[in-house]
């Protein structure tokens, strides 16, 4: 049975509380309950891990081969400035998928510019809390 | 049952020809083909279209409303130069979702800068022929 | 009798079903109705065209010689795009007003820079279906 | 009756002696003599008002509101450089409508740039003294 | 009573021995005990914070609803990269005042982008640790 | 007792008239009137001082040297794109301190940069009318 | 024998009526009559064709293939602004060889880029009509 | 008897008092009483003008064809941020000399534009004071 | 003895198996060790710490005096993304060399800008584990 | 007899050992031996000169007049640095075609711009030692 | 008595050959002649280098001091691209005046950028071959 | 025994005497001397070359192979402006070492870009005369 980590960075544990006109009002744990679910669904096993440091986010996906089959990262705003999570991912074999819930390119031209593509194995974005559901889907039928 | 147009535009006929290093081997018949089949299992029914015209493409989406329930677009290289499409795309209520078969913010940088993301619901990219899938999936369970 | 082309670009011609919040609710049939109505008060022949396709506008264009005392062009999104529309108005002596319903200059950056500006006599923007009206007035009067 | 005051910026009153090739040989007296009784004809009344001085300008459109129902600015190279114009022209009710002479966006690249858009109503530009006439145009069927 | 959380960045626990032509020689303890001597005067309840670690700041920022009744925040060399601090603001309630010892403006261009700028209800710079006491003037008073 | 010149540029004398969403609905006169009880209860002088040109600017700030001990300058719309006036303030010995009603870095671009800064003693922006008297503070307290 | 297809781009019709301080005075029927006299000496065979439509020309370079052993390609204006004309070239194995009547080179900036190179063989600019000719020499002697 | 007039620009009549290390520290009035006698040597008649108005100086330049056969510029901040001042320079048939203290080039990039380069004569600029003597010599020998 | 602390940053813990084609197949450990040897045929001690926290790096070079006579720093991807290990460097008086494995200048854009650059004694890169030893060398012989 | 100088710029004279995946195996030798044979039987006469030298290649343009009836000019790097050698060929009236071996539009960014273009009659690139054959071709037949 | 070196760069041997609608019919060696006997009135001796060769301008910049008071530069194009040239004004005392005969700042932009500013005493522009002999003046007074 | 060449461009002959604050007193001569000492105690043989002229570094770097087994090039401000010596180190297979004095990114900015970084084997910058000896320490361990 394939093992998925979904990792979220800085600011996603606020999902829920934080500008719900564009994140909408459902919360983290809501999300990966329902996350979790779906993936049971699918034939996958999913673990959860949130960290607003960049560092952890990094020592994270360093730890990734031999435990996981896959993860679904949501960087958040890391996505946009950090390059330690892109050389992270790089320097990993276990397929990385990039997953956002707004489209970062309908947003402030400060979030277009992703450090992750290229490095990710692709990239789900603007499907809000779907767009997880999406990058699981990939993985169940990989 | 939700219908849905899967529109792709310039050289993306020819699939499987052109550069299969970055794009497969696969044709776009076969990709449809496969899309079709798909689709069936999800109960969506899909009609195809494909043109190099970015005019036609114009005229395919303003014709979306009251015909389809949704559609998937791959503007090819007119995801980069084409305002047009974006105008068309934001002229309708259907919800359309852009795809792309590998990620363009991978590859050279005039092929970063999107004019589809803030007029479609949401963008897949880099899965290669399985991005359209995962698009097809966020309809069925929408 | 000077006769006038009206030319219409993409997505004209979804006008007052297309963000009716930046474009009104009047169709372009209303519009060109109207247009039409103040031309014969106005002492002038139109007649009217729209297309999608950029390269139908091209021939259009390079058709107006010999047929037209003058043209009024609204290329909407190939305003900012269409370096061949621009050849196109420089290649004919049929002088050539370009028009716009919004004042782009008031919109997103990218719809700042105009080609058909150098090209075309002059620019009237931002009066909504009245700008065509004006530059109606420029030809009545020329 | 509408009253309309035509304001004019920086070196307009040079207009007939500065770069002929450009702006032609009409003086602005000759200009707004013309434009008054063009108005008349339109059933509006016109103030004219010039200066070369940014402050001054500020200040006379500061005090539209209550003296005149709408107002005319070329507001020459102020236009590309003034911000505290452009604030001032949002500060009032009075509707404005940007003109100019040529049109500057087939100039110099640092003429491109108008502040003056999104503030005023509208804008024509490249008609010579005629670009006045078809602003007065506009107040006059509004 | 108000009670206000001063949140203090990288390197902020440096001063006095940092580059003190342009930060000074007094140290964080100094500013801080000098600082709470101010608020009990203008009838305020100060906690103080400061961490190196950008996670660190998201996680405190993200705390301070329901714990105080403001914060201010000099996000040091954060100010100018950090996305996930904006993001952290724009989660909470809680008003946050961004305050610089050094104007950021009058240094190396990398320091002229604050991205707390928007998120921030007001922004003080400039006035050496004078700066902290104005924004706890703010809160005094609001 | 200190003496204080308060020095409002461009349009800041349609407070409450202008832009109400952005600047608030008190009037200048109702500003200056509260800044000047709240200044003698800090036991400062104030003088006011506002115009819409840049010219009286330059001049007001060259004649501080001498009257008075200090300056509060919000240079409005002249802030980005003055050299005279920030020439003028590295042309006095007399401080001054940049104010900004609402906070510029959270505006449009064009108002992000400040050639004020560096200039200035410090800068206190985005707390509405009270961003005055914050800088009266620390004339109060200097 | 080898047989080579001209493949001339929008507003090239126009050549001996458009901007002939530019492009001459001979027009293009008479530039192709003379390519084929040429083109015969050289043992050539050579075929016309021209369109305004971007997409008929992404058409036509799809399917040279099997037709023709090379393509010499005037994009004209869309040499600068079509990715999808570039994205045609690189799906097909026949060359092109990229021509230019004037030198784009030592025109408007806008002319400057061109999507073009890196996916034709080479390219001849600013020999005029003659620029085809040294194209066919490449192919009769490769 | 040639008549120069020499028109100084902002914040040059505080020459002495402003930032000696990069402008000495000669008074205006110490620096034209010189200028006299060394124009009085050439056989030239100087008058000097200083403003710290823009609409001030575009008011004089406008003004010299008939009374003056030379003027000499040092426009201080205004040589890079005024269109106005440079259109004005070219509505006069009167040849202008640019002229600066420092050289631009060589201090903050945003003193690098010169907008009366092109309009102006010549340029003579970093002699300090001599600057305008140099300027003079033109004149007297042309 | 001398004392040196060789810092190591993001993802240089992956070294051997990240990107071999890059970085070289031969882990930290094994770096690190051999350099241990060449320290000590130089007469120097080194101390050896790697994290992936930007906010370790941060603290760990504030606590550098007293305790170290030089530190080498490979900051990683940090060096790119991080004003705040530039302040760091900054904010003590033990002289620290910049280190890179590869030549960062010889690879994508985004690792061309050194914040580290100006702050460091000076940077020795693209020599591989060998870059270390260069600097090891320096602080020998220093 | 037309005489034609080849004039080579930097680092031509290391063709064949250097970086033969871009410029091939062939030796300048080799290419000058057999573009003197096309010559001959273009009815040309052809003379070579090669130097590393800006200064040299200066010289040499400068000298061409009365000497040859054109040159072919590969400047290699300084097409891209040298403003020199742009001005020397503006300064002759011989006329001169810009050759390169690769086509520097489909390389660096930093080989897009030639300074030469606009100075020279045309431009052959991308077709390895054959443009300069490309553009004997055009002097046989000019 | 004082002896200055004249030296020009690139191309300037070509005066009055090239391109004289910008530089005149003037030889160098008239220019030169005129300007000898002009410093011999003015007390001062000088001599004369022109080359072609950056590295030559270098040596001779380089050989100033012990044997020269002054230098008088007109860099040509090298102005614009030569940072060796200005570090070789730098290494020596003799001051330098930068010369040129048209103002580069009103032409092509790439000429807009002088390497020699904040190196060089002063610059004079402009004037034609007068441009020397005001730098001449400068140093006959200094 | 291995033979380096130490290659030094322009203005390097001018160390000790060239701006001392930013280069130390140490002549060029002394530098050289000490190297060869330096060499001789690791076993190395040295030969030194300088020039000022591009083409001779050129020349020299392409004559390095079969005379060298390494070369350490200090190309001074060609560094940053020559893509003919990146090309010449491109076209030889001796390794060549990159060095500064100082380190380029700590000074202006048209001093960040390396066109040799990319092309050489590493780069040492910023140790003063000490980065020669480091760059020598690489090749006797290599």
């Amino acid at each position: 049975m394939k093992k998925i980590l979904v990792i979220n960075g800085p600011n996603i544990n606020m999902l829920g509380k934080r500008e719900p006109g564009i994140y909408g009002t459902e919360s983290l744990e809501q999300v990966n309950e329902n996350l979790g679910r779906k993936a049971g669904a699918l034939g996958l096993e999913v673990d959860f891990y949130q960290s607003n440091h960049e560092g952890d986010l990094v020592d994270r996906i360093q730890g990734l081969d031999g435990k996981y089959q896959g993860a679904i990262l949501n960087a958040g705003a890391y996505t946009h400035t950090s390059l330690a999570i892109r050389d992270a991912v790089l320097s990993v074999r276990t397929p990385v998928v990039e997953v956002h819930l707004s489209n970062p390119h309908a947003r402030e031209p400060y979030r277009w510019r992703s450090y992750l593509a290229g490095a990710a194995v692709g990239c789900v974005a603007g499907f809000g809390p779907r767009s997880y559901e999406l990058a699981l889907c990939w993985f169940a039928n990989g």
